[in-house]
């Protein structure tokens, strides 16, 4: 830390992301990315782009807000772009927290948002989840704050009906609800209709996950345009040109062919539920994810020996520190090939266990 | 604005970027594009990422961070990378300014300035330029303020000789000292090795001028190791992934190809000498610039009118309606061609004035 750096910040603990090593080749598992390329007119538009980079980007992103308004019925001025969901949700977290509105969510969820809340002076509350990592809905009704779900959650994985997150948005019409959806193409419902109906909801996605963008940074939020002209005030102040013309170009061709990341997303689910069943096989307990990774524990070894032996047979996941969640590891669903190496260097470490 | 927006952002007044018009094919000379396409390394390198854009970047940015380091002779733990500079600005304001520590900057310079001063609650003084829009100096020295100069300065194209931003370094030890290069590599002089010997000094440079990618947003800042360490602090509470897997290959690709981008300033320059002179001749004050734009007056036309005039003749140049400098425009320096396109399109306008 600099003698300059100034008192707000001097506690600030960063999120860690997800180790992205280069020193050696892993099956790499543990940042929920797709194991599936871009589709070709996302490398045709990049292509295209990359002849024009000496011009700023449209900062309206009107080519992409057009055509996501297409793909999920929503008027263009209910939405917005940003570089990653975390942008968006820095920007809700920003726009519509303060010392008088605090916010809400689970103690086992996305790492960033404590982070937020601490980085821009929020007070916030971590709500316990239940012992089985399930969401308590009762313990967000009526509560009065505003509150940030990612359905489904991470790193559980585990999901809440459509009709929980209405109650919960429906009992807290003064306070604003995010739901935090990087996951819900792999089985989750979407809260995205529910945006026309209450003013107080916006819904968060990102292109990361089953579009398989994570490398060119693209999110976007839907929420009433008011919430939305507020999260525009906040990115007008802060980076006009938030989305590159990469990004956006990348994002519109994807959408284009959104048929060919929905397919994707099945194939995911199947082989979800192929390598849940094949890893209880082995003895581990397996939430009931809605993602695209699985959030497993074994009672014969603990979370940290399991990711640290994957590691040292060349397979990566994610393991946290975390006191409730110690024990597990969260393994990225990928192909079916990737799957069957991570299930037999798995029997190799269970067997030198034994 | 939404019943939930905060407080704290209800007065923030949000930048306002130049016009990015899709109505009409325009001339375009009002955003500080360069006329100049990347270089064929930029399009190989874009091309490569493209297929791998379901994995997430390099946080680091290592490669793009060792290339900089090797280009600019400073150590990688000097430098950081971010989403255009406008973010390195940003992170700047946010780490070393606040309540107890107010920033100071010139009246006439780059808009965003005060915008991310409201933005973050930071209390800051507007320091008059001189009558002949020149920085003075003196009013720097010494003032126990964090600082932050435009160097050249925005919109006026004038420089400040390195000899003087020293003097401003060296006067306020206890004060961070920000020095926006965006404009350097057409005639300025860089505060880069002054970094060395200064830990208060933070200079901010941007890939979207003389290295032609201002749609790709990329941006880095250069300072003491510590500084750079506090500015990761808020990059990784903010967005770890801040710039994409394209982007950053194409900056390196860009650092690859230097001497092109050197050698297009070298035009940049030459051209804007002819057109200062050409525009001088019809009557024009010119500031000395030593940026890729020019600011110019006309004693019979006020600079609203001919910049409604120049647009509708289809030449797009920036008028700034602060009071200060309502009389002028700013102009972009584009190709040889363009330039002439605004002489003949200035000459029928200044035309029917008489």
């Amino acid at each position: 830390m600099s003698r300059f750096f100034s008192k707000k910040y001097a506690s600030l603990v960063p999120y860690v992301p997800g180790e992205q090593p280069r020193d050696r080749k892993y099956v790499k598992l543990n940042t929920n990315e797709s194991p599936f390329p871009p589709s070709p007119a996302v490398f045709n538009a990049v292509l295209e782009e990359a002849g024009m980079l000496q011009l700023y980007s449209d900062p309206d992103c009107s080519i992409l807000i057009n055509k996501l308004s297409e793909v999920y019925g929503v008027a263009p001025e209910r939405l917005i772009a940003t570089n990653g969901s975390d942008e968006a949700l820095e920007f809700a977290f920003m726009a519509f927290c303060d010392g008088e509105h605090p916010i809400a969510f689970p103690d086992i969820t996305y790492g960033f948002y404590p982070v937020f809340a601490e980085k821009n002076g929020i007070p916030y509350e971590e709500i316990p989840l239940n012992d089985d990592l399930t969401v308590n809905v009762e313990d967000y009704i009526g509560i009065n704050k505003n509150i940030v779900i990612a359905n489904p959650n991470a790193p559980t994985g585990i999901a809440l009906p459509l009709s929980d997150i209405e109650r919960i948005v429906a009992s807290n019409p003064d306070n604003v609800v995010i739901i935090d959806e990087a996951y819900v193409d792999f089985g989750g419902e979407s809260a995205v209709k529910l945006t026309e109906k209450y003013d107080n909801l916006l819904v968060v996605q990102t292109f990361s996950k089953s579009r398989s963008l994570a490398g060119a940074r693209l999110g976007f939020a839907i929420g009433s345009p008011e919430l939305i002209a507020d999260m525009h005030t906040l990115r007008y102040s802060t980076n006009p040109y938030n989305v590159n013309r990469m990004t956006c170009a990348a994002g519109y061709a994807a959408l284009t062919e959104n048929g060919y990341y929905m397919q994707n997303a099945e194939t995911i689910k199947r082989t979800r539920a192929y390598t849940a069943a094949e890893i209880e096989k082995r003895g581990f307990s397996v939430t009931d994810s809605k993602a695209n990774f699985l959030f497993v524990r074994h009672g014969k070894i603990s979370g940290e020996k399991l990711y640290l032996g994957l590691k040292e047979h060349g397979v990566l996941v994610r393991h946290f520190k975390k006191e409730r969640i110690k024990d597990y590891c969260r393994i990225t669903v990928g192909t079916a090939m990737e799957m069957k190496t991570l299930l037999d260097k798995t029997d190799m470490i269970l067997g030198g266990e034994k």
